[in-house]
């Protein structure tokens, strides 16, 4: 009985542990998706470079603190708001790994563009996209440190905003490619960035469903917002 | 002590239930992939809704994978292989999940494709990549079943002709869009779905690198293929 409190103190380090790591990771994602996006606008070849080496950097704190958290829940056995504390830990240092592989996907495109120049108004649109992303993303992080399932819940529904943005944007890079043949291949690789960059909006849904979920053990109430609605999009021109 | 055999065996009965339940999701996101190429090429709308309502099945059954896991390793405290085993699993779950995802993403666009028809060789494209992806997710389960890290390593290595057959379909596509305006959206969304489908080879490579993990504890030697090329092509037309 004794050695009760030394436990539960070692499993609070633990946890913390997790807690850090994840902002970490969280901060480094950020900064990976806002540096492939001003790569990708100034055509800036050594920063999007440095975005695909970081991506190294998620990958192995996504599988530290997996296997940091395996052994926490085998060394401690811990129920019910503990044990969704460590299940959420993995879902989220997933999540922020995926959005690192957006950075770094988006980063992987500036070559194919550089040359071509990107017109000033789809450069905006495509750091307005980022910008919306990253404030979810920044947003969902500081609820993460919270815990508050009332905030998680109200972050799930700003995904439509970004979709929305996303839709124009897809619209927009539709037409440039209709006016002129020697659009298409660079806007091609604009379409796949913006819908990287799209993604990232999801992704803070699910790291806000997850804290939900480990704040209250439920699922959020509601539907969840629609994603990408330009599948349903037919041609713009009609 | 007398306990012991019998603990060992309801251990043996969760790492069964957790092998049963990831082929069951491996075979239930291979049958979604081939319905949705289907789909897409037939201009199949109710086989189109029917692999998006079916993504439900494989996002439970993950989560429930994820619980089992997780309670089994609270419960029996594994170490080494086995606690690799269970670690595994989680993972495997995960990847086949987003592979279901993934052909869920290519049924919302048959709606946006099915009014322009696609051409027969497009098509081909498709359904010859689709083809080799499967194969690749297929062999990786059956690896699943026998734990071989020899075959996992062998399978790694499929991966660069998925990509080389993406990338000749991407190249195509780009082609169908200089010809006439009229094709861009369509191609477009097509340009998505190769894409989409182009990374359930990663995803079954991610599946291989964990059955090497699982079985040996260790990463597979040598590089990962590359993946992707496209995001260095620069215009087609040069």
């Amino acid at each position: 009985m004794m050695s009760h409190p030394h436990i539960t103190t070692a499993f609070d380090e633990e946890l913390k542990y997790l807690t850090r790591r994840i902002s970490e990771m969280g901060g480094q994602a950020e900064q990976m998706v806002a540096d492939s996006v001003r790569a990708l606008v100034n055509s800036d070849l050594a920063l999007a470079q440095k975005v695909i080496s970081d991506d190294a950097i998620l990958d192995d704190a996504e599988r530290q603190i997996g296997e940091k958290a395996i052994v926490t829940i085998a060394k401690r056995q811990p129920m019910a708001a503990d044990l969704r504390e460590i299940m959420g830990s993995i879902r989220i240092a997933a999540d922020l790994e995926r959005v690192g592989d957006l950075g770094k996907n988006t980063a992987k495109r500036v070559i194919a563009v550089a040359g071509s120049g990107i017109p000033r108004k789809l450069a905006r649109g495509l750091e307005h996209l980022a910008e919306l992303a990253l404030i979810q993303l920044k947003e969902v992080l500081d609820v993460y440190a919270s815990r508050s399932p009332e905030k998680a819940n109200s972050i799930r529904e700003r995904d439509e905003e970004i979709d929305a943005i996303y839709t124009s944007l897809f619209r927009e890079l539709l037409t440039y490619m209709m006016e002129d043949p020697r659009n298409i291949t660079p806007c091609t690789h604009l379409l796949f960035c913006a819908k990287n960059i799209e993604r990232i909006g999801d992704h803070a849904t699910n790291i806000a469903e997850t804290i939900y979920y480990m704040a209250t053990g439920a699922q959020p109430q509601g539907e969840r917002p629609k994603d990408d609605m330009t599948s349903t999009l037919g041609s713009v021109t009609d």
